[in-house]
């Protein structure tokens, strides 16, 4: 590691043991900590550590902020983890083209801020928006509540530049909306979790600000009710720009972390329209009428501050969820809407049936729920237990005509569980095409594929 | 091809003259009749053909409506034209979850028409919307007017169903909004123009129809206040519907091969603006007034019959064209919108330059140009002076940014001039890609690349 810090420069590899922790280990929790870990500053750095790694036969982890709930940015052996966080520039703004071009280690939040000041903003907003970068959202394709209306990351990617695993240079996708010359290698690379190359450079597509959004909380007495709710409102052809959705144990730990007047309902919908003022609140009406009808009652915030504390809420609970238990399984299975109340009551007599508590909550809107498994990981017997549990959530997810991940990804935890949902001639190809790009197996080595 | 016949049903199988003269070329005008057709009625005949061809290292074509400009349906030596016209079923339409799933050969208006009786609609709406298919349409990523808006076909391209050209069937995609596992092979099919798999199945994301639409005719007395309209437009956070263009030489054509009543004007855009009724009135106000200080006279249609007429108008504009001058050179090139001005000023200068006239029309909105050289191609030295033209365009275009095809695809015409925008690195995964799908170079043989 000393010739590596010679090529690249002393202030940019570390192999101290206290930087090899703090690399060590992800969102997910899995620790595992690498030989070395290199901040790189531009795109010449990157090149530099794949020529070195490729000639050496190392792995290298790529990693934005490590917010990867599947372990995506956790090492292996010899690994070198390269992160971006230097790479923390915002290009170009051009709110002309509606296009913005940054550095994969810009974190989403920060974009979002100074889109704002121009009245511009860009739709894929994670939970995790003020730490993760835009790049970790681009390797797994990241979505987020606004979802439901305006689609995820790989829907604003226009354009990457990438460092192949020998140190090559690509450029994918165009900064114009439309474009078919070639493969589409820009799709390819959005949601491979750092498997085919090192992205270095970003053009996302922006929006204009709608002109006002207004959020409203609905609170249910009934779980089924609630879930049963969100269909009504797709089929009365209103997209909301979020429909979140929350049990009644995700209620509890919010309510024991930082109590924010949930009240003691079963199940909470947050709701979230936008656009032009009338048109909102004709819809407004509309979407209240549907929630009251399903016997709930509606809360209804138009000023910022309140729809600020009610996002902080929502943002707060995963935190919350490891207040009440230290560690939790966490998936993100997603179903067709109609699926909704179907999935949500299998979890509730799935949870009964192993005696294993499960809190659920997410993107109803979009049928991408997050299943958290309250489980000791520690207690092995039960944690075998959750586990016996998520192969049968996936096993109905599936059949309901879902898929095992809208947005974590694969990572390490869902590698063994892929061939559920990818079968032998489409992981031939995944394979193939994973060679193809890098033949060594240098890129995020043991992630995704089993 | 006997055997082909007793393998495939000898309804399905035609070694016929006449067929072979109808199959043997597409919308380019190219021509090259195959040794057989066949008309696929479900995925078994797919399979069965695709053994066949394997074994017998005979390339196929495969073939929605034949509207390819690009001469992407076009067959080569020994070829079987693989139809899937007759695989036109709808299979569902379910508004709830706000998806349809549907067979290769539907034909892009009749599913608007089904979709437009239950109050919903598929946006991606290229202008041979009559006739092309969605199977087609995803083969070359095919946009249209709404693109501005609502994007290309690829960005409602959920799930597909397709043959691999050893026969083994796969699946690609989800029928959810969201999903991240494993590699977007759904992507790297769509645009693929049919030499990676022939799609077999496709499942699409569907909208609610818009309250209300509003048609505006701009009329300009100067092409470059009509161009410098547009980025006017987009920057007052105004997202028309459509924002389509035709200058002097276009409105001329359609005059002569259909009066439509739109005066002598320079260059008029159609400004469309679709939502609820309050909001499209005001936007409405908004662009009428952006386009009056550009020096235009604007009228408004807001009934849909005048609608239609205008439409019918706009979609006339290719026959048009062929009125005027028997045979043309017809490109579709895409410049950042702010560019648009710019390139269409040097359209101007290059026409004066070779004194061949140039009819430029399009999607302005996304800065996507239907460029025009109205060549006899039968005079070849005017001919090899447009093909000069062709590749000054290219390179003006490339360097404002943009890319060759924004909806055409490669096909046979570009295919020559696909390494001015795809370097060495890309070209070879291209490459590589094909490889590994069809490593015997069956499917769709000598198209896309060089």
């Amino acid at each position: 590691m000393e010739r590596l810090k010679g090529i690249i420069g002393s202030g940019k590899v570390s192999t101290e043991r206290a930087d090899l922790l703090c690399y060590g280990f992800d969102a997910s929790k899995i620790k595992k900590p690498p030989s070395a870990v290199v901040w790189a500053e531009d795109i010449t750095d990157v090149v530099k550590l794949t020529k070195f790694a490729y000639e050496n036969d190392l792995p290298i982890i790529p990693r934005g902020a490590g917010t990867s709930t599947t372990g995506s940015a956790v090492p292996v052996d010899n690994a070198i983890v390269l992160s971006l966080e230097r790479m923390d520039r915002i290009l170009e703004i051009d709110t002309d083209n509606l296009f913005v071009m940054v550095e994969p280690g810009v974190i989403n939040g920060r974009l979002q801020k100074e889109l704002g000041i121009k009245g511009f903003f860009y739709p894929p907003d994670p939970a995790s928006m003020d730490f993760c970068t835009i790049g970790g959202n681009v390797a797994v394709n990241a979505g987020g509540p606004r979802a439901i209306k305006y689609g995820v990351t790989g829907d604003y990617v226009q354009y990457l530049e990438a460092v192949l695993p020998d140190g090559r240079v690509i450029e994918a996708g165009v900064r114009t909306k439309k474009g078919v010359v070639g493969y589409d290698l820009k799709s390819l690379l959005v949601g491979s979790e750092g498997t085919l190359a090192i992205i270095t450079k970003i053009g996302l597509r922006i929006l204009p600000e709608p002109e006002t959004v207004i959020t409203l909380l609905a609170f249910y007495s009934s779980l089924r009710k609630a879930t049963e709710t969100v269909p009504r409102i797709i089929s009365q052809k209103v997209i909301p720009r979020t429909l979140e959705f929350m049990d009644r144990r995700t209620i509890e730990a919010i309510e024991s972390y930082n109590p924010s007047g949930l009240k003691d309902a079963e199940a909470v919908l947050l709701i979230e329209l936008d656009g032009p003022v009338k048109t909102v609140q004709r819809e407004t009406e509309r979407v209240v009428d549907i929630c009251n009808r399903m016997g709930a009652s509606v809360e209804v915030a138009d000023d910022s501050i309140t729809q600020q504390k009610i996002w902080a809420t929502r943002r707060a609970i995963s935190p919350a969820l490891y207040h009440i238990s230290p560690t939790k399984i966490n998936e993100d299975i997603v179903v067709p809407v109609t699926g909704i109340p179907d999935i949500i009551e299998f979890l509730e007599q799935l949870s009964q049936r192993y005696k294993i508590p499960i809190a659920s909550f997410g993107h109803a809107g979009d049928g991408n729920i997050h299943v958290n498994i309250m489980v000791d990981k520690k207690d092995q017997k039960q944690y075998e237990k959750a586990l016996s549990m998520v192969k049968e959530i996936f096993q109905e997810t599936l059949k309901l005509g879902g898929t095992i991940s809208g947005e974590h990804g694969v990572g390490l935890t869902k590698a063994d569980y892929i061939d559920m949902e990818i079968h032998n001639n489409e992981m031939d190809l995944m394979k193939g095409i994973k060679r193809l790009f890098d033949h060594k197996m240098i890129l995020n080595r043991g992630k995704v594929f089993p």
